[in-house]
């Protein structure tokens, strides 16, 4: 507690816990990017929403810099605080506050884990049904600051689809109530979607009101061992017309390889260059003649040379965890991650040239690829080889998105399709949004945060 | 061409057509509201963007107020110019720009009908499932800048998740265009919700990319009598549990009455107080065998009198005029129209206080009710009597109105469902949205339309 200013922070917000210990600055100062030296000013862990709008109140007041945070487990850099800032840690506002069975929605304290939000919804017979592999660990907060997207999403679509409405402290230190959960509602500009996908640039979300749904129709999982990346759409384009998709992943030997050395068990005898794990809805014999449909042209054309279809839960959740391990398998690596996005009609094309550019730029790393092929969504991860100093591999691997980034603007692409762009991918935003969309966004953040106090720095200089 | 501005118009846009004559100002100048009286400057039908953004950037040269202007079938006054400003008609932009069968999308211009939106999406075997009653004339961009709802929001949502991409002119007189078609973008702020709903105040839709989906399932459509008002939301659970829904539609007597003076056919020999227009997907026993017994059930429980269901296309289509054909029928009575929505959970307690209020408040007035009640919808249109003048009527409908507002404000609903706030309820906006909130959309007003040039004066007076 050796700042002053924060006797008055305490002073202001009675119900604040507040962190000051070095090993909490460090816990609390960084998320899953490990590039920034973490250098908090301390950590406030509110307990309600007024203790939340009274810290924003006390940053405009003495001028200090705030970083929104839930369960830090970005990519992109977005709940790091190197630079004195007061974290806000949404983690002791981590409640169910309410179910509603005629609206059909929950309404939860920002820092609740994505994890809980399922199980609250699976105890009323529903689902929410955005999913990804960090779920046990990220907040529901943290997912509608970035439009997290994940496994499920060409199904359901993103975190934006499922949010009924919000409550936020903004920048200003003014509680907003956004959309009411209303379905139907034509009164003005939609806040609520501005504020899904700022990454906490223009408030705080401290309370969302989600939308859920029925359980899935009965699944099967399919993996499939593909010989060549050309063949990627087309076996897209064989399982989308015959059935109704809920996932649909692709990943290379090289991320099977990390998730094998992790203790995942080896799928085909044989090795093959590209996998895709699929799932779709069964049910009826129908639709399972409609897989083994999709499946034997896909063999007849030479697109597939392999494949295992799940017949137990079991095998289902062992065939997800060849995709879902990979990022915690190449974790220790300190992987510089690339997470793009075109239409998916851009995607052979722009997977041609993509793979021809890295090709040439990272002939000396290893690069592993996976990602969401159904939503028009590529993973590139790079791996730092052991003992190369972290600056000069960052260094390296962004002159090569900055390339990746130039394909990206010919391709109508995004430069983040569902990371973000914190601090990881600022230097490329023009990638994706035109000066005067990103001089609108400058124009927008000054409306709802006039002193630049949240999150700075972050998505865009101001 | 008496305004000698106007030449200086058609040098900065020569491609641009311009009507002037009285005929043209009245016919442009208003929407399908008949409270004011037209009074535009001109009318500028620009051919590409470029002539949109030639109009927008003379427009703040020349400190002139902007309405842009689709199918002018909106019942808020958003699209009313009785002020002097230029109207800005789309409706020389009416094309189809591009499908891609891919991505499953359709490039339009924004004049271009609903109708003509729909029939290009069915030529490539695709819908686009937004639908009401005004789908010949009014234009897509029109349905964007409202955020359009209709009569199957219950199943595809509003018009603003059909929005894949958008391009517009801003009330600066840039040309951004916003997501790119993207199903994954988190790149900062998502501009495109920003306008979908926007009113026209932030600047003009110029070109838009819907999402198509899959014919929906063979359908029927059921018509059911209900002996009172308390029982609605009892038969709507009891068809919603045991049916997928395609749309849940309810409408008075009163409302019937006026459509079957109109030509259309009587449904029922007796008469009944309320009414229910409910589509449902069948195709196979299973689902006819759940509507049957949703029927049942309410015939069981006395929630429902008699009740009749298609047997033939044609039927259908009979059944649906005696709903959708109550806004044309109501035309000729000039309608104070309130469009207010609720969520669904609150929807039987608003319900009692809204016709308790109604039932004191107009007993000389004849209110026809009717909704979406499927979404929380409801329609209740005051009808003028004849001779009464029409200021009078809109007077005393204000003061209902704004005992309505009250009530909204405690049932935390929304004064405009689906037709924008416009002028007509422009004055009620506090009822849904905060002095906060308010203050942040005339913020971003700021940041959009620096000169305050677009549609002013409607939403919000800036």
């Amino acid at each position: 507690m050796s700042d002053p200013r924060l006797q008055t922070l305490l002073d202001a917000a009675p119900g604040l816990r507040l962190k000051t210990d070095p090993a909490d600055l460090e816990h609390y100062g960084r998320d899953w990017t490990r590039r920034w030296t973490p250098a908090p000013l301390a950590i406030a862990l509110p307990a309600t929403v007024e203790d939340v709008q009274a810290v924003v109140q006390w940053a405009n007041a003495h001028r200090v810099a705030l970083v929104p945070s839930g369960g830090r487990t970005g990519l992109s850099g977005g709940a790091v605080a190197a630079n004195g800032e007061l974290v806000l840690s949404l983690e002791r506002m981590n409640q169910a506050i309410d179910f509603n069975a005629v609206d059909r929605t929950l309404t939860v304290q920002a820092g609740m884990p994505l994890e809980a939000v399922h199980n609250a919804a699976r105890e009323q017979g529903l689902v929410y049904p955005v999913d990804f592999a960090s779920r046990g660990s990220c907040a529901i907060g943290g997912t509608i600051a970035t439009n997290a997207g994940g496994i499920r999403v060409i199904r359901y679509g993103n975190t934006r689809e499922w949010i009924a409405g919000l409550k936020v402290v903004t920048g200003a230190g003014d509680v907003l109530e956004l959309n009411r959960a209303l379905i139907k509602n034509s009164s003005g500009y939609d806040l609520r979607h501005l504020f899904i996908g700022s990454e906490g640039t223009l408030g705080v979300v401290v309370e969302a009101t989600v939308r859920l749904t029925d359980p899935p129709p009965p699944t099967n999982v399919m993996l499939l061992a593909l010989p060549s990346f050309e063949v990627l759409m087309q076996v897209f384009a064989a399982f989308r017309e015959r059935l109704q998709l809920e996932a649909f992943e692709f990943f290379t030997d090289c991320a099977l390889q990390h998730v094998l050395a992790h203790g995942a068990q080896k799928p085909f005898d044989e090795v093959h260059p590209y996998y895709v794990v699929t799932e779709f809805a069964i049910g009826d014999e129908a639709k399972e003649a409609a897989a083994m449909a999709a499946f034997e042209a896909c063999m007849e054309q030479g697109w597939v040379s392999d494949g295992v279809i799940s017949q137990s839960d079991a095998q289902a959740a062992q065939l997800w965890r060849l995709r879902e391990g990979i990022t915690e398998a190449l974790a220790r690596y300190v992987p510089y991650k690339n997470d793009v996005s075109v239409r998916i009609s851009a995607m052979p094309a722009f997977l041609a040239e993509t793979q021809a550019l890295l090709g040439e730029a990272y002939p000396q790393f290893e690069v592993v690829w996976f990602g969401h092929i159904g939503d028009g969504n590529l993973h590139i991860n790079v791996l730092k080889p052991d003992g190369m100093e972290n600056a000069d591999f960052v260094t390296q691997c962004e002159q090569v998105t900055t390339l990746l980034a130039a394909s990206l603007k010919r391709h109508q692409g995004s430069i983040s399709a569902e990371h973000g762009i914190g601090l990881v991918k600022k230097g490329y935003l023009e990638s994706t949004r035109s000066a005067d969309e990103i001089a609108v966004m400058r124009g927008i953040k000054r409306v709802l945060d006039p002193h630049g106090l949240m999150n700075p720095g972050k998505l865009f200089d101001t």
